[in-house]
């Protein structure tokens, strides 16, 4: 290995191309033009989508800045020698596979979110991406956003991963928290395709076949062999009804859809179940429409990855990583062009906006409560939940507060603390309540 | 970008170096040399240690082949131009950030598993590297194992991660789960020396400094600005007694020692300090000396990664994954050396050993459960837990069993299947209960 060349600091154009330009493929065109100044911060290169092929170029399309990109003429992408990667979007297994090997014979890096494709006709694609020299990355084609074939291929490689479980279909997921929550099957399902997690026929996915693609995938790279969707035996969530929910509750654990892929010695056992875990277990805690994959092996026991296992932005955002990926891992590497690392400034003190939680301790006398409320209501800080106990022959106030800036809670603290009935100075810690879920981009 | 070029098949031989030689640098030469097979599979390299720095090359040391390579004398790593890749595992901050220095003036890529370091000369440490040219990467100072460094540089790159919250400290998760199991803070630290888990002195950790040095280098990856330790307000759980791991079990909350990283239009926020967390937060799930990371922004959502945040091979096997992203991401990238992916066989149906759940609906009539039970023992399938239920006028069996192949456990079921008393087929599905903390590889 040459010790490696200095990054070129000029922004240079990556022209690419889209196969499809559905969900998906108008979120990575849009991701690659918002956060034009991310990705040249971190590679030194702007990725600009040039052509992107579709059946129809007169249909209605979700963000698409400018229709004369569309094409009908898969050769128009193929045969234009500017597009340096191409992400195919479009699904299906024919014609995309064959559009898949003309694109190595034409030196172009190919990055798919095709679960389906790669389960089925992985074998041969890695095969024609090896012969061609280029690169096939697959991010999106498991769990959508939550990277896990990268760090099974570039973080764990020495790490001899030996297990993987995975709650890896949403649809399913959800299903069974809303049969715990009280559903039975055909109510889960219904609420299930009212939300848009279930396709109107939901076979692929309460039936298995969708985590059984992802499970071949993960097991292939996980093992570094060639497991495909024929080799995984699965069986869906059709079967379960109220009375197995009920009796894991009684025996301590939760009904999940678990795929497993499991190495003993030379061989491989890839399946797909309904499952009783332990509530102690962290699947157990994976509710709704998430995703959980849990990797283990020597070296870092088990590591777990979790997050939205789908969605158009957020497979999309696996599609740029990938793409990313190809044109940023040279020269220094990612973060390092730091000529364009951004200044930020440090938040005020006090500024910061969060629920506390606030600990007095306090003589037992009448009217306190009433004295260290009004403090509070002094400086604009409510209450959302009040315990008190006694505590070392006084009383222990335990105060969960509204969202508030720190600044006001810690005033209200120094007037409470000035109470003479306060026995010393009180504490506040944060609460950690909220998820990313809400309020956080576009859904 | 220039299309890449074709991977070369043959493996090549990389000399490298380490500075350091305890027990993440010996497990570092470790995993180079017991899975170099693997590396050489993924990446067509085969990495060899050639020297490692060492103050005492007489001193006992972990594994070791061959004492030859240590050496006293830095500059016989520096000057050594056959040398490609550095891994710094020494520690400190002085004399090795000179090295750092002399060895990116050198044209030497560096991997570094030093928080301190990185938190509080990184800004330097950074413009040094990019100066020369050469990759300066840093996995294992955060987190060991977790791939969370990797994971923001790379996969999230375009999903404006607004907020990190993390536990990263597995000392302090130790004990706060020890005192929500009864123990008092005294007490908790005891056991935690006791088990290694805690320092002679405790300070850095109990205090709050290690989370707050791995929060700054989590904050400068995420938002891609440089934010030191000095940035980052924080305070440890000295403060954290009984009256307030009671006072959250009430409040259906834990006691966890978070760090956040918030990002406010052009300003940050990153504190550690005791928090109560929800129930139903993921971050409450996280028990014992683990660690977890939960990153939330645009298109992704929230994607937690969770898993081992310390132990020398743990660390050892992030400076191995960044070693080898150095050299493998060239070419056509990993696990695409084709040729070299191994075939392995399917494991036989009814081999896999798991515990498993069974469905029984039967009469309900007295006898039953005897003629069941003595069908589970014929095959030599032991019962863990029993529970029967009424069910649609009969009764229901909810068996969970010890460990078996599931062949014998099918052959159990057939039985049961054959007996009059039995209404329908009997269902099985796995249990899923074990972690892969016990057991596998070396702790």
């Amino acid at each position: 290995m040459a010790p490696v060349a200095p990054v070129n600091h000029s922004a240079v154009d990556v022209p690419v191309a889209l196969l499809g330009y559905g969900t998906v493929g108008s979120a990575v065109h849009r991701l690659l033009t918002e956060n034009a100044d991310d990705i040249e911060r971190a590679t030194g290169h702007r990725l600009r989508v040039v052509k992107a092929l579709v059946r129809d170029p007169e249909r209605a399309r979700g963000w698409l800045p400018d229709r004369s990109i569309l094409t009908t003429d898969f050769a128009e992408i193929r045969d234009d020698p500017s597009i340096q990667i191409v992400a195919e979007v479009m699904g299906g297994l024919d014609p995309t596979a064959g559009y898949l090997r003309d694109l190595f014979a034409a030196g172009k890096p190919v990055v798919t979110a095709n679960k389906q494709l790669l389960a089925q006709r992985g074998g041969d694609l890695f095969g024609a991406a090896k012969a061609a020299g280029v690169q096939l990355r697959f991010e999106a084609s498991v769990c959508a956003a939550i990277p896990v074939i990268k760090v099974l291929r570039e973080s764990l490689i020495v790490t001899n991963v030996q297990r993987v479980l995975g709650i890896v279909n949403g649809t399913t997921n959800f299903m069974l928290s809303a049969m715990e929550g009280g559903a039975d099957y055909a109510g889960a399902l219904a609420e299930a395709q009212r939300l848009g997690y279930a396709e109107a026929d939901p076979t692929e996915d309460v039936g298995g076949a969708d985590a059984a693609a992802k499970m071949a995938i993960l097991a292939s790279v996980a093992f570094g062999s060639r497991i495909m969707l024929s080799d995984v035996d699965y069986q869906g969530i059709t079967g379960i009804t109220p009375a197995h929910v009920a009796a894991a509750r009684e025996l301590q654990m939760v009904v999940r859809l678990v795929g497993s892929a499991t190495l003993v010695g030379e061989s491989y056992d890839v399946r797909v179940r309904p499952s009783l875990v332990d509530r102690q277990h962290p699947l157990a805690a994976v509710g709704g429409a998430f995703n959980a994959v849990m990797l283990q092996g020597d070296a870092i026991r088990e590591i777990m990855l979790e997050g939205p296992g789908a969605g158009g932005v957020e497979t999309a955002s696996a599609v740029v990583a990938d793409m990313v990926s190809i044109i940023g891992t040279q020269g220094t590497g990612f973060l390092q062009n730091d000529s364009t690392w951004r200044t930020l400034s440090k938040l005020p003190a006090g500024e910061l906006a969060a629920p506390f939680y606030v600990h007095v301790r306090v003589d037992d006398r009448s009217g306190v409560l009433a004295r260290v409320a009004e403090r509070f209501a002094a400086h604009d800080v409510s209450i959302s939940r009040f315990i008190q106990t006694p505590e070392d022959g006084g009383a222990g106030m335990h105060v969960v507060l509204h969202d508030a800036p720190e600044g006001r809670v810690l005033a209200a603290l120094a007037a409470i603390g000035a109470l003479p009935e306060t026995r010393s100075a009180p504490t506040a810690f944060p609460v950690i309540s909220d998820r990313g879920v809400a309020g956080l981009g576009w859904a």
